[in-house]
């Protein structure tokens, strides 16, 4: 089977964890340890977040006092997927010596009038007074926005419609290699006048996963977690794992925004799209999870049937 | 032609321009405007310098509070892959529409054992007072030397002798694909007991881009740089440009370690090993130096036919 995985940022890099390199390094080498099985029998794609990663970076640049401006977000996506990507690399080489493994740096396309521009609401770095935040809005362009008492700069979350690398990652696929790729959701970029422009973006993780596993044409698309399943009934008596589902029980259930919301849409979008296996459970399973034997499994029919 | 071409760090971010993303996206965009008729014709891989980029962000993370030890500089040297790899190939793309490009993340294996890391004698990162230099070798194992009054940390810069993600490489070059990749020289690992180990070592570019010209079966290695070519009789009255040489009539010459040395030193290393075509000379004269009219070209007999 094809498969592409998603990881999120904070399985690298827990709450309450120092953001050193040190114990990253150990959380990819656990992630690795679950995965490594399954780039072994399958033709794997790994995509991961940089949530917390790319916090601690913005805030190194735009403390440094030789900069006359922060590193903008693409350039500072860019870093993220070197640093995470090598560490992913680093350790399925090791786990899997006889595979070829690389990270390739790669672009998300989105739509330059994507609606998320005019009203962003995603709020990244650190956060500033009321007077500095009009100072940036001034002298930086910044849009700035109250988080609480303090004010952060937001940015647009637009929807990923493309990978502007995806030829170069089919070509390693197929000819055997164990992908690292698309990291951060892919550096958001967006045609204009014919050329690729960098944005000052962040693209949803699951979301680009999904567009990255249907260009792909991969057999089953997993989103992994620190959760066992999607849960029905969340927080009463009646909680429950959903274990397997079609797309329409999924989205009639209106799982919110902040939490299994974006998750859930790319699960669907993926299965709706391409007719695909989408599956949305904990890392640690992810060998059951292709058995069938734990984690949400959302099908065209609810059916799933592990080859 | 399979050409390798070699990047200056400097030319991408040169002495008392701001670090700022912008200025060297600035120079990003000048190096391609040289180099894609290069890429357009040939099939190119280009590897590139980070000793500036790779400076500023070590420092970032050596200032960062939350920290409680820098990233390491495999680590940092990976971020700079992304980072510097990212703005070549956005700007390849933009180009070349038609032509796949990518960078990718890649490790480079260097001897363990080398006697680099008995006395390592490369200054990176911060300049620190006799005091803290004490305590940073004693709390972090850091080697620290004198550099004028003040103390800095040292890493070995060890010889590269392999290319981890070769065969990636290769298959991408294969297929058509101008590849970005080994930039900052690679990041550094060794084996030991059969696993690859990141080193907090750094790697000179152009002999790890000599490795790479040579595991790619590379026609021309070309190192680019802001001399015009190679100087004989250097601050001399008789001072001229050596246009054609043997890697013996360059190595008897004895250029400095500090100065044309590594370049000369690499150049002559792939014409000897590989019987192919060396050349060093000035990013703008990319094309010149293809066709033999710039440039110091180096080949077995001092004589170049362009094809």
């Amino acid at each position: 089977m094809r498969i592409v995985i998603a990881l999120g940022g904070n399985a690298l890099l827990q709450r309450g964890q120092k953001p050193d390199a040190a114990p990253q390094i150990d959380n990819v080498n656990i992630a690795v340890d679950a995965l490594a099985p399954v780039a072994k029998e399958h033709e794997l794609v790994v995509t991961h977040g940089n949530g917390p990663q790319v916090g601690v970076i913005a805030l190194q640049s735009a403390n440094d006092p030789k900069l006359s401006e922060p590193y903008p977000f693409d350039t500072l996506g860019a870093m993220t997927q070197g640093m995470i990507g090598y560490w992913l690399q680093h350790a399925f080489k090791n786990a899997l010596p006889e595979r070829e493994v690389v990270c390739t740096v790669n672009q998300t396309l989105v739509d330059a009038n994507d609606p998320a521009f005019d009203d962003p609401t995603k709020f990244v770095g650190e956060v500033y007074n009321e007077e500095q935040a009009k100072q940036f809005e001034k002298e930086r362009g910044w849009v700035m926005k109250a988080d609480g008492k303090y004010f952060r700069r937001v940015v647009g979350s637009p929807i990923p419609v493309g990978i502007v690398e995806i030829e170069t990652i089919k070509t390693l696929v197929d000819n055997g290699t164990t992908v690292i790729c698309s990291g951060g959701g892919g550096i958001p970029v967006a045609q204009k006048d014919g050329k690729y422009v960098g944005l000052e973006a962040v693209i949803d993780k699951d979301r680009s996963g999904a567009v990255l596993s249907e260009e792909l044409k991969a057999d089953m698309f997993m989103i992994l977690t620190d959760v066992p399943a999607v849960l029905d009934n969340y927080g009463t008596q009646d909680e429950c794992e959903i274990n397997r589902a079609t797309p329409a029980e999924l989205r009639d259930k209106g799982f919110a925004a902040g939490s299994m919301g974006p998750k859930v849409e790319a699960a669907c979008q993926f299965v709706e799209r391409t007719g695909g296996v989408a599956a949305i459970g904990r890392l640690a399973d992810a060998q059951q999870i292709i058995a069938g034997t734990a984690g949400t499994i959302i099908t065209t029919d609810g059916q799933y049937d592990p080859k």
